[in-house]
């Protein structure tokens, strides 16, 4: 059972560059921590802006390459959106969930529902060009190998969590979630630990890595603000670790549609 | 603008007191910060489990008194849950949102879509007695009432979050959700905003209290573990406080169903 820790403490790395395809992010994160004068601890966390991971795997996409299809077209008039972008839009989802005058929401190929397949266009350098920046290929492929690089080179026992925002539905407001994660249980399972009183808990599995990530987005700032690194000092877990790919419930098993 | 800050830090009250109906819940969190040797800042915001506010107020229900009416009785036989909770939970409720076995979702009168009206019957000191905690009367309410009593006694500028644990649409596991603020902007709405670049931003408005109260969840546990007052010291906005109803989407504009 994960116990909850009495403190926590959260520091956003100083100073951490603009990230650029190619880029070693683990090594920059063992920088920024140095630059912190921050050694490091078993049970650390360290999140990351989706924004930072898609742009060292060049997932950027300069839109004057991309041909929008018939069906893009058909689906940009109705949406009001570039066609161009719709296009990257159909070609990273599975399906469309939503489409109306500006409005293009869509279940993700990872299996995410959210608007505009998370492509942003926002708080990417352009110099000249037109961008849109997808998702990373496999954010928990991703984690995991930013897990295992930081390991090797800290020497301590690390999670890592890749957190975006997300509109959600019945509630205003973005809030950070998980869309990758490693070295911890993005899902902690606690089905029949008995609370407090010796009765079964009634609420039993806990999105653990979403937690995490919406409390990383309180200080990467909604803009990155420069931010888009995040330690988190202090959590402790007990379950084996799963991916975020847990995080994401099944349609058959989704008791709120 | 609300600008992020670099560090923030956490702290569990420690050994908070099990909290009876008419306790000075103002009163123990101010001796709960003294237990922890620690002074008020300004910009301290204070989450409490709903749990304990709910408590306080005197929202526990002897399930002996309740007198299921025949629509009661008829959904729970549909819901398989007892008659007695089920009229509990449609007295709470402005109208039922998906009614399976074992599952009942409903709109709150408080407009929260969520499962069983929030009505919670683990970790409820039962005595012999079966016995359901409805959530407060008026969460804000409460919220802006402790927050007053504790920056008049503190004379610091506060905020206060009551949280609660919601299952959602889409994604697996609970996570902590702000049902009452004070003294915070529950909702920031940076439209308008240049992003790093230049541009408008894309991300417009943040669910900034339900990331304080994520952030939360992750200190009190999921059982309460005897954590149910979490201090965060860091946080800093500049936005107009405004309620947790803020945070509840309308239908109208409900753009996920």
């Amino acid at each position: 059972m994960a116990t909850a820790p009495a403190r926590l403490e959260l520091i956003a790395l100083p100073d951490f560059p603009l990230v650029e395809q190619g880029d070693d992010l683990a090594g920059l994160v063992m920088d920024g921590l140095a630059r912190a004068s921050l050694g490091w601890r078993d049970g650390d966390v360290v999140v990351l802006a989706q924004k930072i991971v898609s742009k060292a795997e060049g997932r950027l996409v300069d839109l004057a390459t991309v041909e929008p299809s018939p069906e893009a077209q058909a689906l940009a008039a109705q949406v009001l959106k570039d066609p161009r972008l719709v296009e990257l839009v159909l070609r990273e989802s599975r399906r469309v969930v939503r489409a109306r005058p500006h409005v293009l929401i869509v279940e993700h190929r990872l299996g995410l529902i959210m608007a505009n397949a998370g492509i942003d266009q926002s708080n990417v350098e352009a110099g000249g060009r037109e961008l849109a920046l997808l998702l990373p290929q496999d954010p928990d492929a991703s984690a995991e190998g930013l897990r295992a690089r930081l390991q090797a080179v800290s020497g301590a026992a690390v999670g890592v969590v890749i957190n975006d925002s997300f509109g959600r539905p019945w509630r205003r407001g973005t809030t950070g979630v998980a869309i990758g994660a490693a070295g911890l249980p993005a899902l902690v399972d606690r089905r029949g630990e008995p609370d407090l009183f010796g009765r079964a808990l009634q609420v039993t599995m806990i999105g653990f890595a979403d937690e995490i990530a919406a409390t990383a987005s309180l200080l990467m700032g909604q803009a990155d603000e420069g931010r888009p690194v995040v330690l988190i000092r202090g959590l402790r877990w007990s379950a084996p670790p799963n991916p975020a790919a847990e995080l994401m419930r099944p349609e058959s098993e989704d008791l709120f549609r």
